[in-house]
């Protein structure tokens, strides 16, 4: 099969609000091979990946990421992994192109499995996908009763485990982070499983984390995400031989295979969160999932967006049996559950189920994100190079 | 001073060709504060940039990048830096913004330069600006007679160092390759200085590049650059074991100052290659030449565009005597050449100076680069939110 189109569509909610919460809008990526349609999803800023998708080239090797997809074969995983090669290399100069690759090649992979009546995890090598415990994923609170309050809805709803991030923890006092932390302590109960992202907020700054660490002991958070930015790789090493049992989690930012690799190798992370809309897709998070699994660190996935790219973020590591925990995201916006007909619920026990359909075993809703569409359109010398396509 | 407009121009050549000539187009950057004006210019892909630059916001920590830049003061170099804290914290997630934070700090510190009539060197707290010995940076020829004679010609333009890279380099032969830079030694003669530049074309391969070692001994080349991508950390260091006094060069894929590090500290790099058009500009690209000092790298700039980004990028590294070679685009587009009145020229001796005059030192020309001009415009739900500006 040969690609005939890869459309984008840049859904939002009516209002983006100035918070952490990156369910607030989405870049859709649909791809046209055959008689298959394939569905995929970008991770944050639409505008900048649609403008990598179709801009004129700037020299060999920072071309559109379009011209390295359309005309290509897909007629395998290999095929698949060899568009993402390609475009690695003729956009080489363009920082975008990762992000927008993602999203192709999640698509790629759903065409392929649709093809083929197997579910990606199938076709990325896994002979079985184990269950996943889908942690409820969550901004911290203004204030800790809102924070109690949250983590108390995540047991009513049957999560045991409950993250809490973003928000102002950080940015005031470490009694106010502390009170904070405790506060989801007492609503997950003692035997909640407790973890803390920090959204970067220390950027590098070893000693400012260090101070939050005997709070983060007290509660016992079984982890603290991103004390740093993603590539602080000494900053992170050195935190993670004193916080003890709240095991160092970041990698979120990697935008390539190398990217990873370094926090896995040099970072002391216990767990590597990988967001397959952000790393160049399922091909590169599968990559990862790999190595991580060889270096004794745990692969989670990094989602905050819809069921479909939660979907396609549990392929890479479905086949890890003791890689368990998943992100779930627990409060997305309307827009973002409006993307699939269906979610991926937890069971009763708790469990979230990788599905065993063709492709990413999403079904996308055409018809129920028309009012989330935002209207694009993109002239250069008098040319409409990218104009919003009509969503079916 | 308050930040009251950022304009950005996308300029092109009237065809681009599909060559690795990195000149062919340009992302222009004009800063207003007070009654001062600063140029910059952000490397490649000018279409994503401009989206970056002005895209709506995808959530706290996803904004465009004019968000942390409008309405800020900048009244010292330390409110530079903080400009660049503030966009790479509120536009962490959006990838390409690294990039159009390059053009955009260099604008500052040329307004803030002319603002204290100092050039930008000294505000970076150097004392002296010692000139450079620029290499003659060149595509390999697509035979090997075009080599040598553009080594020849490299000479008799009284450059003693010339690189050569991209073109059909690594994607043949073993044999043609080394056809390739025998004639680059031939042309260049035996006191010449060469330098190859393998362009990432072996990606993580390090068995083919181990191939190119002999040659390149025996050709005598000081530096084999970017054999692999940027990042391939443990591929460098290996051939770096093997490649005797062809020193390993490469790092300008890095577009933070962590990325930079990690070549410096992991790659068995003998030269880190910056393009301060890529790194997030000038501020970052001094942190990694104080870096790269200490640890006993030379630090180079990367530079393939205009005289604007060459007088930028020899900034961070001025006061660095030891640190003595700058890549120097030999073959540049007209567009890249009209971008400044003047030119950094070599002198008698065959060295380059930095400017020692206000700002950058370089006065831009509006009106020499109307004609390279792309009308460009940006739609998204109904309004304008991009419009080609007024080039004056």
């Amino acid at each position: 099969m040969k690609i005939e189109a890869v459309d984008v569509f840049y859904l939002s909610m009516p209002e983006v609000l100035d918070i952490g919460d990156g369910s607030q809008d989405a870049l859709l990526v649909r791809v046209v091979a055959g008689d298959q349609v394939g569905w995929g999803e970008c991770e944050a800023a639409p505008l900048p990946s649609i403008a990598s998708l179709v801009c004129p080239m700037s020299h060999s090797a920072c071309k559109p990421v379009q011209d390295s997809v359309l005309g290509a074969n897909c007629d395998s995983p290999d095929d698949i992994r060899k568009i993402g090669d390609a475009v690695r290399a003729n956009s080489l100069d363009l920082l975008q192109a990762d992000h927008t690759l993602s999203g192709i090649d999640m698509a790629l992979w759903d065409l392929l499995g649709k093809k083929f009546g197997e579910p990606v995890w199938k076709l990325l090598g896994w002979r079985k996908a184990f269950a996943k415990i889908p942690y409820f994923s969550v901004l911290f609170g203004d204030t800790p009763d809102e924070t109690r309050a949250k983590a108390l809805a995540a047991r009513t709803k049957g999560f045991r485990i409950a993250k809490f991030g973003w928000g102002r923890y950080g940015h005031g006092s470490v009694r106010a982070d502390e009170d904070q932390v405790a506060a989801a302590r007492e609503g997950l109960g003692e035997d909640g499983i407790l973890l803390v992202d920090a959204g970067t907020v220390w950027n590098t700054d070893v000693g400012a984390a260090r101070k939050r660490l005997a709070s983060l002991k007290r509660a016992r958070a079984t982890w603290l995400e991103e004390p740093f930015v993603s590539g602080a790789l000494d900053e992170y090493r050195a935190l993670s031989l004193e916080s003890g049992t709240a095991g160092m989690a970041g990698g979120e930012g990697s935008h390539n295979f190398h990217m990873a690799k370094h926090m896995i190798d040099h970072a002391g992370l216990k767990y590597v969160q990988i967001d397959a809309g952000r790393i160049g897709g399922i091909s590169v998070a599968k990559q990862v999932a790999d190595y991580a699994n060889a270096k004794g660190v745990t692969y989670v996935n990094h989602t905050f967006t819809s069921h479909l790219a939660l979907a396609a973020s549990l392929q890479p590591y479905a086949g890890l049996k003791n890689h368990v925990i998943c992100e779930y995201p627990a409060e997305p916006k309307a827009l973002a559950l409006a993307i699939t007909r269906a979610h991926l619920l937890p069971d009763g026990s708790g469990q979230v189920h990788v599905p065993d359909a063709p492709g990413l075993g999403m079904e996308v809703d055409p018809g129920g994100l028309r009012s989330y569409l935002v209207d694009t359109e993109i002239r250069v010398k008098g040319r409409t190079i990218y104009r919003t396509p009509a969503l079916t």
